[in-house]
């Protein structure tokens, strides 16, 4: 894939479209976005997900499609939310995740993204990006999304994801690590 | 559906196969075991996920298939864990729902079932079933599964599922009045 052609990306979470375009626009990609959720099967596995979203939507639609799934990973509750994390944010939240870990000492944790890209009527693409942290003591920051004000990323001086305006957010992130390797692959 | 036909139920949870085959017993009908997990849509919505597997495995094997999907939903997590129980008693367990409602005093909570019935090549019908109680202090009983151990049904004298036996339990749950629904249907 070379030149000027516009991915479409689908996704119902405007947060997630701000941090992908920024990252499109360093690869001069054109991204356009398909606000709407993503139709997902009910699995544990971020890139399968990924990959047959993207699938059964470029098919549908007739274009070149990208879709991404991503997870907040908790060592301590035996990986919880993972693959489920949106529908944990939206019930219980950043504070039923602390109140989960409140006396626990042991916080590692890790947000991991897959993202898939797919032309109609061809087989999808995927890769797949990891930050490991910690999780915080208290919700801090404004930016972001999810569980972004209870994460701490290695390497981020102490700061919440939260604490992080878009940029230097995705000079650390999961999802921007993934997207930078498809782009790199679409624009090589 | 009349005489002696089989009915295939697809579960990978040996405790709902138990449960199930002794509501059919009472009908006169046959369940058949296809010990697997069924294929699940990500969805907010039993009986939709119930439908598609039912259907999804009918057509593919070609025999009349029943398939249920349950979810346990507490009003103070709004609704949590709801369609993702297993996942979520896979991961924080029993112990997680009492830590999220540590000092919380409204512990209303329900179980919920949606059962799909289809034959090959039909379109499914489908039966829900709910019962209301609430979420006990600590975990009692050895009983059934999931979080049987922390849910008081409204009518059973203070006793969680888990302290019943199968036929007690039948007499209250969720699954027992979706299934008893299903095959009424079945054998009228």
């Amino acid at each position: 894939m070379k030149g000027d052609r516009s991915i479409y990306f689908v996704s119902g979470n405007r947060g997630k479209y701000n941090e992908v375009a920024r990252i499109a626009e360093t690869f001069g990609l054109r991204l356009k976005w398909i606000r709407r959720a993503k139709r997902e099967i009910q699995s544990d596995n971020l890139r399968e997900i990924a990959r047959r979203a993207a699938k059964d939507l470029s098919d549908e639609i007739g274009l070149p499609v990208v879709a991404e799934d991503s997870g907040f990973f908790v060592d301590a509750l035996g990986g919880f939310p993972g693959p489920y994390s949106a529908y944990v944010h939206r019930t219980i939240g950043t504070d039923g995740i602390l109140r989960l870990l409140r006396s626990v000492t042991l916080r590692d944790a890790c947000f991991k993204a897959a993202v898939a890209f797919c032309e109609p009527s061809s087989h999808p693409i995927s890769f797949s990006g990891t930050i490991e942290g910690t999780v915080s003591i208290q919700s801090k920051g404004n930016h972001g999304f999810g569980f972004d004000p209870i994460f701490v990323p290695n390497g981020g001086h102490g700061r919440t994801f939260a604490e992080m305006n878009t940029s230097e957010k995705n000079s650390f992130s999961h999802r921007s690590k993934a997207f930078s390797k498809l782009f790199n692959s679409l624009t090589k």
